[in-house]
């Protein structure tokens, strides 16, 4: 549908051609809303069967990603679209998103931890083989989640012992965690409030509530103040620490007692949801992707991944009872995942300063 | 005494003036064992008194610096040194370092764990005052080792308390190791073995048993030899992995059965012995410090130390019937130290590449 395009003319403010206006803005509004329709009837048609195990999760991720566009654009160019009905909307998508979002995010979380301790505790690791069937995606949105017994901990020794313990004790947690976002996603689905949401959608597909100015207005100005609260907050991270390898940031702390020690981290997550509204916005103007967007996008979502595994092993060591050397594999666990963080943050500062010299 | 010289000119390949022969070397041994002399004075004058309290570490400090040069260079000019001689005092020398060197290693390594755990868990962590205490360098050779009670863990949440605690476990068992390395120390100092080795230095110090075609000897094949074997061994590193940021090598199998898990750390380690033997034998020969050589020492030495105080930090957590905070403090910590040991590696990486750009 899009196709790449490496040339750095940046549709913001190369002006080429006639200025897209209003009309571009339901042209976009209108093709998300009908791929809302398209995976929500692809969702209920393939729902829950064993044989399309695949198809629930693809569904659920296409229904996510035009909500999140579909939002975006709310935001982003507000003053175009008729007020109320936007201002009812925006809510009603953010609590579809999250509750959508839930059970996928714990699955790839539980899949970062586990093939983190089995990188760290070599071959043997007995949690491999769940590892790769939990990658393979066959539990998402529409599937029964498989409980499974955690696979018993051999006796090589106490940190060995430890990983298999801990990687027990986190599949545990996070499956739990998954298996109720599951059930609250099917619930969702199933809601009356869902139902509003998606004949909202059905009506935005054929009729987009456009402000009357709107289809003389320019989108530029809209996407450009975008593009500038993008800039601000990356220029208020600091980038050039992140810049220096092995700085030791993103650790620091790491046994605070402070129950969110990682303030540290919020400023970057604001980038990351900047960084997609401008992406967004962005396709509003041009079908052209900007691939050093996304890969900067990608560095945030690391960023974010990393940092939600290592606070869900710190949770996991709080747990009452466990072994020593569980929570010893999970300290080495969370500080991994720390220093993914950290490595997230130089990753996204390289793509960053390309992208500065290369516009 | 040697001044700062940063001319590329490299004395083991350029030639300039006449070749240093066996006279040198014999300049270069006598000025050592004068130096081992005196600082042995120094300590025995300064022993145990409270007054002179870094005396005492200065002089076991200057005592195996010369130990360490007299011994590389009987390795490096072997054949132009008695070979009965010289066969007979290395491993006397290899005894007598390694003997005084312990106490100072079970101190730094507890002082640069005591500082992680300050950095990992923020300001309020009462360990603090201990690390500095212990880095005044109050506790060397010839100072009575002084016992103190574990700060009492503060009631701020299991991981503040997880980290006092293990502060306090690896100061218990550190200290133990190096009050008996002291005593080791203070026995060695006082037997017959170490009166023979050195009376043979005090010989040395005046007359030096060259072979008889040592004096007509060039010491530059010797030397170049010394420079091979380190270049052979350093481009036998994973160099192209260590110049990448954050490549995740350092902690892998963290977690193994395997009690030495990290064979990964001995080429590095064998790099830091062939690069000291390589910097003395270049002091044979000129005056001029290579300042590139230092730093790259110096990156070898930091990825020595935090190898080790990551093993004591593990070895620390397999201590019976401790807490599970403790623990997982301690998890914390080794993957720190592991991520310290790739951060020396990285910053190895960057100096010896320059270096290969500027000679």
């Amino acid at each position: 549908m899009a196709q790449q395009h490496l040339d750095p003319t940046d549709p913001l403010s190369g002006h080429l051609g006639p200025s897209p206006t209003g009309d571009a803005l339901a042209g976009y509004l209108r093709s998300q809303a009908t791929e809302f329709l398209r995976a929500l009837r692809q969702h209920r048609e393939s729902g829950g069967t064993a044989a399309g195990a695949e198809e629930p999760a693809d569904a659920a991720r296409a229904l996510r990603r035009s909500v999140r566009r579909i939002s975006a654009s709310l935001h982003t160019f507000r003053p175009l679209l008729d007020a109320d009905w936007s201002e009812a909307l925006r809510p009603e998508l953010a609590w579809l998103s999250g509750t959508l979002g839930m059970e996928h995010a714990y699955e790839s979380r539980l899949e970062r931890l586990l093939l983190a301790l089995h990188r760290l505790s070599g071959a043997v690791f007995p949690a491999q083989p769940r590892a790769a069937d939990v990658s393979a995606g066959s539990r998402a949105v529409g599937t029964a989640p498989v409980g499974t017994a955690p696979a018993p901990a051999q006796d090589r020794g106490s940190l060995t012992v430890g990983a298999a313990k801990a990687g027990a004790l986190l599949d545990r947690q996070l499956t739990l965690a998954r298996t109720r976002a599951h059930s609250t996603a099917l619930q969702a689905l199933g809601s009356s409030r869902f139902h509003a949401v998606a004949d909202n959608i059905a009506v935005l597909a054929s009729e987009v509530p456009l402000v009357q100015k709107a289809v003389a207005t320019d989108l530029h100005p809209m996407a450009t103040a975008a593009q500038e609260r993008l800039e601000d907050a990356v220029t208020a991270l600091p980038l050039v620490t992140a810049g220096h390898p092995y700085n030791a940031e993103a650790l620091v702390h790491g046994l605070s007692p402070d129950p969110s020690p990682h303030p540290q981290d919020a400023p970057w997550h604001q980038v990351r949801l900047l960084l997609r509204l401008h992406r967004y916005a962005r396709e509003v103007l041009t079908p052209a992707v900007d691939v050093r967007l996304l890969t900067a996008g990608q560095c945030l979502d690391r960023h974010r991944d990393a940092s939600e595994a290592a606070a869900a092993a710190a949770s996991a060591a709080r747990t009452p009872r466990i072994a020593p050397a569980t929570a010893y594999a999970l300290g080495v666990l969370h500080a991994d995942q720390r220093h993914e963080v950290e490595a997230a943050r130089f990753a996204f500062q390289q793509c960053w300063q390309k992208q500065a010299v290369s516009t």
